[in-house]
Protein backbone atom coordinates (compact mmCIF):
# COMPACT_ATOMS: atom_id res chain seq x y z
CA UNK A 1 0.00 0.00 0.00
CA UNK A 2 1.10 3.11 -1.13
CA UNK A 3 1.54 5.70 1.64
CA UNK A 4 0.90 8.82 -0.33
CA UNK A 5 -2.88 7.60 -0.59
CA UNK A 6 -3.33 7.93 3.08
CA UNK A 7 -4.82 11.66 3.57
CA UNK A 8 -2.86 14.03 5.71
CA UNK A 9 -4.77 14.62 8.59
CA UNK A 10 -4.95 10.71 9.47
CA UNK A 11 -1.32 10.46 9.33
CA UNK A 12 -0.34 13.20 11.36
CA UNK A 13 -2.17 11.29 14.15
CA UNK A 14 -0.84 8.21 13.16
CA UNK A 15 2.85 7.87 13.35
CA UNK A 16 2.87 9.95 16.67
CA UNK A 17 0.70 7.09 18.48
CA UNK A 18 2.95 4.49 16.80
CA UNK A 19 6.35 6.51 17.87
CA UNK A 20 5.19 6.70 21.57
CA UNK A 21 4.89 2.42 21.56
CA UNK A 22 7.58 2.35 19.83
CA UNK A 23 9.53 4.42 22.49
CA UNK A 24 8.23 2.50 25.25
CA UNK A 25 8.58 -0.61 23.98
CA UNK A 26 12.31 0.29 22.70
CA UNK A 27 12.40 1.53 26.60
CA UNK A 28 11.21 -1.16 28.47
CA UNK A 29 13.70 -3.63 26.17
CA UNK A 30 16.27 -1.82 27.08
CA UNK A 31 15.46 -1.70 31.14
CA UNK A 32 14.23 -5.59 31.21
CA UNK A 33 17.49 -7.14 29.17
CA UNK A 34 19.86 -4.66 30.79
CA UNK A 35 18.46 -4.90 34.87
CA UNK A 36 16.15 -7.47 34.40
CA UNK A 37 12.06 -7.52 35.14
CA UNK A 38 12.05 -6.91 39.21
CA UNK A 39 14.23 -3.59 38.64
CA UNK A 40 12.40 -2.43 35.27
CA UNK A 41 9.69 0.23 36.73
CA UNK A 42 6.41 1.90 34.71
CA UNK A 43 8.12 5.40 35.86
CA UNK A 44 11.76 4.01 34.78
CA UNK A 45 10.21 3.20 31.18
CA UNK A 46 8.40 6.49 31.03
CA UNK A 47 11.23 8.53 31.85
CA UNK A 48 13.34 6.90 29.51
CA UNK A 49 11.34 6.53 26.75
CA UNK A 50 9.86 10.58 27.40
CA UNK A 51 5.93 9.84 28.41
CA UNK A 52 3.78 9.97 30.56
CA UNK A 53 3.21 7.05 33.05
CA UNK A 54 -0.53 7.52 31.32
CA UNK A 55 0.60 6.57 28.11
CA UNK A 56 2.11 3.02 29.17
CA UNK A 57 -1.19 1.94 31.38
CA UNK A 58 -3.55 2.88 28.44
CA UNK A 59 -1.80 0.30 26.50
CA UNK A 60 -0.94 -2.70 28.36
CA UNK A 61 -2.37 -4.03 31.94
CA UNK A 62 0.30 -4.82 33.46
CA UNK A 63 4.82 -4.34 33.64
CA UNK A 64 4.69 -8.08 32.95
CA UNK A 65 2.66 -7.84 29.53
CA UNK A 66 4.75 -4.62 28.20
CA UNK A 67 8.53 -6.24 29.80
CA UNK A 68 7.50 -9.75 27.52
CA UNK A 69 6.11 -7.46 24.34
CA UNK A 70 9.43 -5.35 24.66
CA UNK A 71 11.46 -8.66 24.60
CA UNK A 72 9.93 -10.76 22.17
CA UNK A 73 9.70 -7.88 19.53
CA UNK A 74 13.68 -7.62 20.18
CA UNK A 75 13.75 -11.34 19.11
CA UNK A 76 11.34 -11.21 16.18
CA UNK A 77 13.44 -8.26 14.55
CA UNK A 78 17.13 -9.60 15.59
CA UNK A 79 15.65 -13.10 14.12
CA UNK A 80 13.26 -13.17 11.49
CA UNK A 81 12.10 -16.37 10.58
CA UNK A 82 13.95 -17.37 7.50
CA UNK A 83 13.20 -19.89 4.21
CA UNK A 84 16.38 -21.45 3.38
CA UNK A 85 14.42 -23.40 1.39
CA UNK A 86 14.28 -26.80 3.69
CA UNK A 87 13.05 -27.88 6.34
CA UNK A 88 16.57 -28.41 8.41
CA UNK A 89 17.95 -25.50 7.07
CA UNK A 90 14.77 -23.08 8.66
CA UNK A 91 14.85 -25.44 11.98
CA UNK A 92 19.02 -24.70 11.64
CA UNK A 93 18.72 -21.19 11.88
CA UNK A 94 16.16 -20.77 14.10
CA UNK A 95 18.14 -22.66 16.63
CA UNK A 96 21.36 -21.43 16.12
CA UNK A 97 19.75 -18.16 16.71
CA UNK A 98 17.99 -19.09 19.72
CA UNK A 99 21.71 -20.21 20.90
CA UNK A 100 23.55 -16.97 20.10
CA UNK A 101 21.16 -14.86 21.84
CA UNK A 102 20.75 -16.96 24.88
CA UNK A 103 24.37 -17.00 25.48
CA UNK A 104 24.27 -13.08 25.22
CA UNK A 105 26.32 -11.66 28.43
CA UNK A 106 23.78 -8.81 27.95
CA UNK A 107 20.22 -9.98 28.73
CA UNK A 108 21.18 -13.41 28.11
CA UNK A 109 19.39 -14.50 30.96
CA UNK A 110 15.91 -12.37 30.74
CA UNK A 111 13.91 -15.09 29.40
CA UNK A 112 15.32 -17.73 31.92
CA UNK A 113 14.04 -15.05 34.80
CA UNK A 114 11.00 -14.60 33.41
CA UNK A 115 9.89 -18.46 33.00
CA UNK A 116 11.36 -18.31 37.36
CA UNK A 117 9.26 -15.83 37.73
CA UNK A 118 6.07 -17.02 36.03
CA UNK A 119 6.07 -20.22 38.52
CA UNK A 120 4.29 -18.36 40.86
CA UNK A 121 2.20 -15.85 39.32
CA UNK A 122 -0.59 -17.17 37.64
CA UNK A 123 -1.60 -13.65 35.62
CA UNK A 124 2.19 -13.33 34.93
CA UNK A 125 2.25 -16.80 33.60
CA UNK A 126 -1.04 -16.17 31.43
CA UNK A 127 0.61 -12.73 30.02
CA UNK A 128 3.76 -14.96 29.22
CA UNK A 129 1.45 -17.73 27.28
CA UNK A 130 0.08 -15.19 25.08
CA UNK A 131 2.51 -12.01 24.95
CA UNK A 132 5.84 -14.43 24.30
CA UNK A 133 5.57 -18.05 23.90
CA UNK A 134 2.28 -18.38 21.77
CA UNK A 135 3.95 -14.99 19.47
CA UNK A 136 7.47 -16.61 18.96
CA UNK A 137 5.42 -19.81 17.92
CA UNK A 138 3.36 -17.98 15.59
CA UNK A 139 6.28 -16.38 13.75
CA UNK A 140 7.78 -19.79 13.00
CA UNK A 141 4.64 -21.53 12.25
CA UNK A 142 5.69 -20.74 8.18
CA UNK A 143 8.56 -23.03 8.53
CA UNK A 144 5.96 -25.86 9.46
CA UNK A 145 3.64 -24.91 6.78
CA UNK A 146 6.36 -24.60 4.25
CA UNK A 147 7.27 -27.87 4.58
CA UNK A 148 3.69 -29.04 4.10
CA UNK A 149 3.39 -26.80 0.81
CA UNK A 150 6.78 -28.43 -0.94
CA UNK A 151 5.60 -31.92 0.10
CA UNK A 152 8.57 -31.98 2.42
CA UNK A 153 6.40 -33.44 5.26
CA UNK A 154 3.12 -35.14 5.53
CA UNK A 155 0.20 -32.76 5.41
CA UNK A 156 -1.40 -34.00 8.86
CA UNK A 157 1.52 -33.10 10.47
CA UNK A 158 1.26 -31.60 14.17
CA UNK A 159 2.70 -28.27 13.96
CA UNK A 160 3.21 -27.73 18.14
CA UNK A 161 4.83 -31.20 18.53
CA UNK A 162 7.28 -30.20 15.81
CA UNK A 163 7.82 -26.71 17.36
CA UNK A 164 8.01 -28.21 21.13
CA UNK A 165 10.73 -30.96 20.09
CA UNK A 166 12.80 -27.96 18.51
CA UNK A 167 12.37 -25.33 21.32
CA UNK A 168 11.90 -27.71 24.29
CA UNK A 169 15.76 -29.36 24.37
CA UNK A 170 17.17 -25.35 23.47
CA UNK A 171 15.16 -24.57 27.12
CA UNK A 172 16.21 -27.69 28.53
CA UNK A 173 19.65 -26.70 28.14
CA UNK A 174 18.83 -23.42 28.89
CA UNK A 175 17.12 -23.76 31.75
CA UNK A 176 19.22 -26.40 33.68
CA UNK A 177 22.68 -25.91 32.17
CA UNK A 178 24.11 -29.40 32.06
CA UNK A 179 25.43 -29.39 29.17
CA UNK A 180 26.92 -26.89 26.75
CA UNK A 181 23.75 -24.68 24.96
CA UNK A 182 26.38 -24.24 21.80
CA UNK A 183 25.82 -23.85 17.82
CA UNK A 184 26.66 -28.46 17.59
CA UNK A 185 23.75 -28.51 20.02
CA UNK A 186 21.87 -26.61 17.96
CA UNK A 187 22.37 -28.49 14.69
CA UNK A 188 21.75 -31.39 16.69
CA UNK A 189 18.44 -30.57 17.56
CA UNK A 190 17.41 -28.69 14.03
CA UNK A 191 18.77 -32.08 12.46
CA UNK A 192 16.69 -34.45 15.20
CA UNK A 193 13.09 -32.87 14.39
CA UNK A 194 13.69 -32.45 10.45
CA UNK A 195 14.50 -36.53 10.49
CA UNK A 196 11.45 -37.26 12.20
CA UNK A 197 8.94 -34.70 10.31
CA UNK A 198 10.71 -35.98 7.38
CA UNK A 199 9.66 -40.11 8.66
CA UNK A 200 5.68 -39.22 9.34
CA UNK A 201 6.35 -39.36 13.16
CA UNK A 202 4.88 -35.63 13.46
CA UNK A 203 1.55 -37.16 12.57
CA UNK A 204 -0.76 -37.68 15.13
CA UNK A 205 -1.69 -41.71 15.81
CA UNK A 206 -5.69 -42.09 15.08
CA UNK A 207 -7.87 -42.08 18.42
CA UNK A 208 -7.77 -45.48 20.23
CA UNK B 1 23.53 -62.06 47.30
CA UNK B 2 22.67 -63.85 50.07
CA UNK B 3 21.84 -61.53 53.07
CA UNK B 4 22.53 -64.57 55.46
CA UNK B 5 26.99 -64.10 54.27
CA UNK B 6 27.13 -60.84 55.83
CA UNK B 7 28.51 -61.43 59.27
CA UNK B 8 26.53 -60.24 62.14
CA UNK B 9 28.31 -57.69 63.30
CA UNK B 10 28.48 -55.61 60.27
CA UNK B 11 24.79 -56.07 59.40
CA UNK B 12 23.82 -54.22 62.83
CA UNK B 13 26.07 -50.85 62.39
CA UNK B 14 24.84 -50.60 58.59
CA UNK B 15 21.17 -50.95 58.97
CA UNK B 16 20.53 -48.78 61.06
CA UNK B 17 22.64 -45.85 59.21
CA UNK B 18 20.70 -46.70 55.99
CA UNK B 19 17.52 -46.70 57.93
CA UNK B 20 18.34 -43.33 59.21
CA UNK B 21 19.39 -42.25 55.75
CA UNK B 22 16.28 -43.62 54.79
CA UNK B 23 14.05 -41.96 57.60
CA UNK B 24 15.84 -38.50 56.45
CA UNK B 25 14.95 -39.18 52.51
CA UNK B 26 11.54 -39.92 53.35
CA UNK B 27 10.85 -36.98 55.64
CA UNK B 28 12.58 -34.43 53.26
CA UNK B 29 10.31 -36.17 50.40
CA UNK B 30 6.91 -35.84 52.35
CA UNK B 31 7.78 -32.40 53.34
CA UNK B 32 9.10 -30.93 49.94
CA UNK B 33 6.19 -32.22 47.93
CA UNK B 34 3.23 -31.62 50.46
CA UNK B 35 4.77 -27.92 50.86
CA UNK B 36 7.39 -26.53 48.55
CA UNK B 37 11.21 -26.37 49.35
CA UNK B 38 10.54 -22.62 50.99
CA UNK B 39 8.88 -24.28 53.41
CA UNK B 40 10.69 -27.25 54.02
CA UNK B 41 13.70 -26.76 56.90
CA UNK B 42 16.19 -29.13 58.18
CA UNK B 43 14.59 -28.57 62.11
CA UNK B 44 11.78 -29.66 60.45
CA UNK B 45 12.75 -33.12 58.31
CA UNK B 46 14.74 -34.10 61.71
CA UNK B 47 11.55 -33.75 63.69
CA UNK B 48 9.66 -35.75 61.27
CA UNK B 49 12.48 -38.03 60.69
CA UNK B 50 13.12 -38.83 64.46
CA UNK B 51 16.65 -38.06 64.25
CA UNK B 52 18.83 -35.27 65.13
CA UNK B 53 20.06 -32.03 62.71
CA UNK B 54 23.59 -33.27 62.98
CA UNK B 55 22.13 -36.53 61.05
CA UNK B 56 21.30 -34.67 58.34
CA UNK B 57 24.23 -31.65 58.15
CA UNK B 58 26.68 -34.95 58.04
CA UNK B 59 25.31 -36.22 55.00
CA UNK B 60 24.22 -33.09 53.05
CA UNK B 61 26.07 -30.04 52.38
CA UNK B 62 22.61 -28.20 51.86
CA UNK B 63 18.57 -27.96 52.17
CA UNK B 64 18.61 -28.29 48.69
CA UNK B 65 21.09 -30.98 47.71
CA UNK B 66 18.46 -33.29 50.32
CA UNK B 67 15.32 -31.51 48.65
CA UNK B 68 16.90 -32.88 45.12
CA UNK B 69 17.72 -36.19 46.28
CA UNK B 70 14.75 -36.87 48.06
CA UNK B 71 12.76 -35.69 44.91
CA UNK B 72 14.83 -37.78 42.58
CA UNK B 73 14.66 -40.62 44.82
CA UNK B 74 10.85 -40.76 44.73
CA UNK B 75 10.43 -40.39 41.12
CA UNK B 76 12.86 -43.26 40.37
CA UNK B 77 10.84 -45.66 42.92
CA UNK B 78 7.76 -44.44 41.55
CA UNK B 79 8.85 -44.81 37.86
CA UNK B 80 11.74 -47.13 37.05
CA UNK B 81 13.60 -47.74 33.89
CA UNK B 82 11.42 -50.45 31.82
CA UNK B 83 13.16 -52.48 29.26
CA UNK B 84 9.74 -52.67 26.78
CA UNK B 85 11.89 -54.57 23.91
CA UNK B 86 12.11 -51.19 21.56
CA UNK B 87 13.39 -48.05 22.11
CA UNK B 88 10.10 -46.39 21.49
CA UNK B 89 8.54 -48.18 23.98
CA UNK B 90 11.12 -47.11 26.48
CA UNK B 91 10.72 -43.96 25.54
CA UNK B 92 6.60 -43.92 25.61
CA UNK B 93 7.34 -45.64 29.40
CA UNK B 94 9.23 -42.68 30.48
CA UNK B 95 7.35 -39.79 29.11
CA UNK B 96 3.96 -41.19 29.96
CA UNK B 97 5.13 -41.69 33.85
CA UNK B 98 6.90 -38.20 33.42
CA UNK B 99 3.37 -36.84 32.57
CA UNK B 100 1.48 -38.28 34.98
CA UNK B 101 4.04 -37.48 37.65
CA UNK B 102 3.83 -33.31 36.81
CA UNK B 103 0.26 -33.53 36.83
CA UNK B 104 -0.19 -34.86 40.23
CA UNK B 105 -2.34 -32.24 42.37
CA UNK B 106 0.12 -33.15 44.94
CA UNK B 107 3.66 -31.90 44.67
CA UNK B 108 3.57 -32.34 40.78
CA UNK B 109 4.61 -28.52 40.39
CA UNK B 110 7.39 -28.99 43.02
CA UNK B 111 10.36 -29.19 40.19
CA UNK B 112 8.80 -26.09 38.37
CA UNK B 113 10.16 -24.28 41.53
CA UNK B 114 12.84 -25.77 41.79
CA UNK B 115 13.67 -25.06 38.41
CA UNK B 116 12.38 -21.38 39.13
CA UNK B 117 14.88 -21.06 42.21
CA UNK B 118 17.64 -22.27 40.66
CA UNK B 119 17.90 -19.41 38.22
CA UNK B 120 19.15 -17.00 40.58
CA UNK B 121 21.18 -19.53 42.93
CA UNK B 122 24.83 -20.44 41.30
CA UNK B 123 25.31 -23.19 43.99
CA UNK B 124 21.98 -24.38 43.96
CA UNK B 125 22.36 -24.56 40.59
CA UNK B 126 25.22 -27.09 40.52
CA UNK B 127 23.33 -28.91 43.12
CA UNK B 128 20.22 -29.19 40.95
CA UNK B 129 22.34 -30.21 37.43
CA UNK B 130 24.52 -33.14 39.53
CA UNK B 131 21.46 -34.61 42.13
CA UNK B 132 18.82 -34.53 39.84
CA UNK B 133 18.79 -33.89 36.41
CA UNK B 134 22.46 -35.83 35.68
CA UNK B 135 21.05 -38.55 38.05
CA UNK B 136 17.97 -38.70 36.12
CA UNK B 137 19.82 -38.73 33.03
CA UNK B 138 21.96 -41.94 34.28
CA UNK B 139 19.16 -43.93 35.29
CA UNK B 140 17.32 -44.24 31.74
CA UNK B 141 20.52 -43.93 29.64
CA UNK B 142 20.20 -48.05 29.55
CA UNK B 143 17.62 -47.18 27.20
CA UNK B 144 19.97 -45.85 24.40
CA UNK B 145 22.48 -48.14 25.35
CA UNK B 146 20.10 -51.10 24.84
CA UNK B 147 18.96 -49.63 21.61
CA UNK B 148 22.50 -49.57 20.24
CA UNK B 149 23.06 -53.24 21.57
CA UNK B 150 20.02 -54.58 19.61
CA UNK B 151 21.32 -52.86 16.50
CA UNK B 152 17.99 -50.12 16.61
CA UNK B 153 20.08 -47.29 16.48
CA UNK B 154 23.24 -46.32 15.17
CA UNK B 155 26.53 -46.98 17.76
CA UNK B 156 27.39 -43.84 17.19
CA UNK B 157 24.05 -42.11 18.48
CA UNK B 158 24.34 -39.21 21.16
CA UNK B 159 22.65 -40.11 24.29
CA UNK B 160 22.93 -36.72 25.34
CA UNK B 161 21.17 -35.16 22.75
CA UNK B 162 18.15 -37.81 22.19
CA UNK B 163 17.28 -37.48 26.35
CA UNK B 164 17.23 -33.94 25.83
CA UNK B 165 14.92 -34.08 22.55
CA UNK B 166 13.04 -36.74 25.19
CA UNK B 167 13.23 -34.33 28.43
CA UNK B 168 13.18 -31.08 26.86
CA UNK B 169 9.47 -31.11 24.81
CA UNK B 170 8.14 -32.50 28.05
CA UNK B 171 9.47 -29.56 30.26
CA UNK B 172 8.93 -26.91 27.74
CA UNK B 173 4.95 -27.28 28.35
CA UNK B 174 5.43 -28.51 31.66
CA UNK B 175 7.18 -24.54 32.58
CA UNK B 176 5.26 -22.79 29.94
CA UNK B 177 1.69 -24.16 29.70
CA UNK B 178 1.05 -23.16 26.60
CA UNK B 179 -0.62 -26.66 25.41
CA UNK B 180 -1.91 -29.72 27.46
CA UNK B 181 0.97 -32.05 28.81
CA UNK B 182 -1.48 -35.17 28.65
CA UNK B 183 -0.39 -38.70 27.20
CA UNK B 184 -0.82 -37.99 24.13
CA UNK B 185 1.69 -35.86 23.78
CA UNK B 186 4.13 -37.82 25.38
CA UNK B 187 3.55 -40.65 23.13
CA UNK B 188 4.32 -37.99 20.17
CA UNK B 189 7.45 -36.79 21.71
CA UNK B 190 8.62 -40.40 22.43
CA UNK B 191 7.62 -41.45 18.87
CA UNK B 192 9.46 -38.43 17.18
CA UNK B 193 12.76 -38.90 19.22
CA UNK B 194 12.36 -42.85 18.44
CA UNK B 195 11.74 -41.88 14.65
CA UNK B 196 14.74 -39.31 14.78
CA UNK B 197 17.17 -41.72 16.46
CA UNK B 198 16.38 -44.94 14.21
CA UNK B 199 16.85 -42.67 10.87
CA UNK B 200 20.40 -41.73 12.43
CA UNK B 201 19.90 -38.43 13.22
CA UNK B 202 21.25 -38.59 16.85
CA UNK B 203 24.81 -39.05 14.80
CA UNK B 204 26.78 -36.27 15.53
CA UNK B 205 28.25 -34.05 12.58
CA UNK B 206 31.49 -34.98 11.51
CA UNK B 207 34.05 -32.31 13.01
CA UNK B 208 34.39 -29.54 10.28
Amino acid sequence: MGSRAIPIEKKRGRPRSNDTQKAILKAAAEMVIGAGLAEMTIEGVAERAGVGKASIYRRWPSKGALAFDAVVDTIIAVHPTLDTGSLEGDLVHVAEGWVRLSNNRRGGRAVAHFIAEVQSDPDLAAAWRERFVKRIRNERRPIIDRAIARGEIAAGSDADLILDLLYGPLYHRYLNGHLPLDESFARGVARMVAAASVDGAAVPDPPS
